[in-house]
């Protein structure tokens, strides 16, 4: 069974986290015998180059979180964490000071900016970083959704003038509190899917996607070219989990994300942005969103407080799509 | 009163801070009153470009060492180091592993390779970071050799065949224990020297050598077109200090390092390799060499095992030249 899962960074990480715990529980899924193999495919769409190294927020996120090395309670970053290389950083004056990275997570990132510049394409980078943190031996693919540097800006409104910031700047320095006008992702136009993607769609057996993002997260992934048609064309189920309950995101932004591009912070509105591929969408238990043709909608429980809780919520997505089953025809 | 040193690493580091202990105890050295600025010409030589950074190893031994930031015992990187990014590369293969770089002097390299990258020449980014080590304030101006890259590769017998390995591989990871047959530092013909370099010899009133490595410190500082040329020209009395104290250096690899270019471990050769600008030269109590036209060779103890003892032989570098004064009619 191939499942593909698109994926942000926490709230992403955290779903697959709890789906390869729930594989791990329950090794055969469904009717099928066959090993289970999972591939991620990660957005790409928030990194940021800082210090003149290539960071990529969501990707060592993952690496971090399925790899068994995340700062558990921050969500993101390494576990025993120490920041000298910062604290010198900012001994020197160096900018920006509002993007915390550590010593551990540093590495990562000059080995990454390394090999790029040595020629080496984003994919074959995290398939190195994937090796080191052992995802192979999970069944665990994790492929960049682009090979193409792409990096989303947040147009704000600064005094009357609108300008453009990186979008880290917008989320980190001001916690997504200045208003956005909107999100431009410069180079997404004319990215490439990177190796594996689009074929890890149309030939998935499950489609999930985890309660990241729906702006830009999701979002950016279903904007580069080839993505969305893949999603609209694959046999496999597509069944995602809301990344809001009671309007509001669990953790980060998305409400303020999507209120930026004039769509309601409400599951239903966010399913509205999925509607040509979604197959089944997993709401909150008090969530007034109802089935109907072509989108089976089912309550539960979404807040991820443990891996065992991420585990039966990543359960019920993917018994949700075994029982849809291929071929789409189920609503 | 303008001094100017040529200096290597962890040696001309320690004379240089013992130079500016000896001027903070005697503040008007000879008959000057005015103030004392020591500009401090830094090998660059030896820098090596490791995981994609760019590192300067002797002139951030200066840098570390007269800003009061050095691993004393060590001689060179910082003190209180840690070392997570190290690690964590080593966790992910990167290679290589023979260099030890601390999170601290980490972000040097990340600093100074990210500016590079925007075309600041090195010579500002010296700057930078001295500013950074308040080298300004002691008075103290370091500026590279020279702003082009350059890098010593060392060519050594390896089973028959002769191959050409970084400085830095022969030094560190060999311990200069692999025969070398001969030092070839790419870019040096072509290299231009620094901003105020060849200025800081000419117009000093008094030119140090510090007792540096003197085939690759010294001797790579001379190579740079037009260095040599200003120490011949510059009215400055130029006094050195020997490297060897029974024909053995105190620390590093000078034995070797003479052997391979031919000359003979002894004071008496090395004030050779200067015999066209040298004008007084310190070697230890026992060393059998004798003043002749021409050159002045001073006994006292070489020895800086303390602070104080580089202070007490930087003073008697300073005094010397300062009997010899400008002319260089004296011998």
């Amino acid at each position: 069974m191939r499942i593909t899962a698109l994926a942000g960074g926490v709230g992403g990480a955290r779903f697959l986290r709890g789906l390869r715990r729930h594989l791990a529980q329950h090794p055969t899924p469904g009717s099928s015998d066959e090993p289970v193999s999972l591939t991620v495919i990660g957005n790409t769409g928030d990194d940021i180059t800082l210090f003149g190294l290539r960071v990529c927020p969501d990707i060592d996120t993952l690496l971090y979180t399925l790899g068994g090395g995340v700062h558990e309670e921050q969500g993101w970053g390494r576990a025993d964490e120490t920041h000298s290389l910062s604290d010198e950083l900012a001994a020197l004056g160096a900018e920006p000071q509002w993007f915390t990275l550590g010593d551990k997570d540093f590495a990562t990132h000059v080995y990454r900016s390394q090999l790029l510049a040595q020629g080496v394409p984003l994919s074959q980078v995290v398939a190195r970083l994937s090796e080191r943190w052992g995802l192979g031996q999970q069944g665990v693919t994790l492929l960049p959704m682009t090979d193409t540097p792409v990096e989303t800006h947040v147009v704000i409104d600064d005094g009357g003038d609108q300008r453009a910031i990186h979008f880290q700047e917008w989320w980190v320095r001001h916690r997504a509190a200045v208003p956005a006008k909107r999100f431009v992702v410069a180079g997404l136009d004319r990215a490439t899917a990177g190796p594996g993607v689009l074929e890890a769609i149309r030939e998935a057996d499950v489609v999930l996607l985890p309660p990241s993002n729906p702006v830009v997260s999701i979002g950016i992934i279903l904007g580069v070219p080839g993505v969305r048609d893949a999603l609209r064309g694959t046999r496999a189920p597509v069944v995602g989990v809301s990344p809001l309950i009671d309007g509001r995101p669990v953790r980060g932004h998305a409400d303020v994300c999507l209120q930026a591009i004039g769509v309601a912070a409400t599951s239903e509105a966010v399913a509205g942005l999925y509607a040509d591929f979604l197959d089944a969408w997993l709401v909150s238990p008090d969530d007034p969103m109802q089935s109907r043709p072509g989108l089976h909608v089912e309550h539960r429980p979404l807040l991820m407080g443990s891996l065992d809780a991420a585990a039966d919520l990543a359960g019920a997505a993917l018994a949700r799509a075994t029982r849809l089953g291929p071929g789409r025809t189920t609503a």
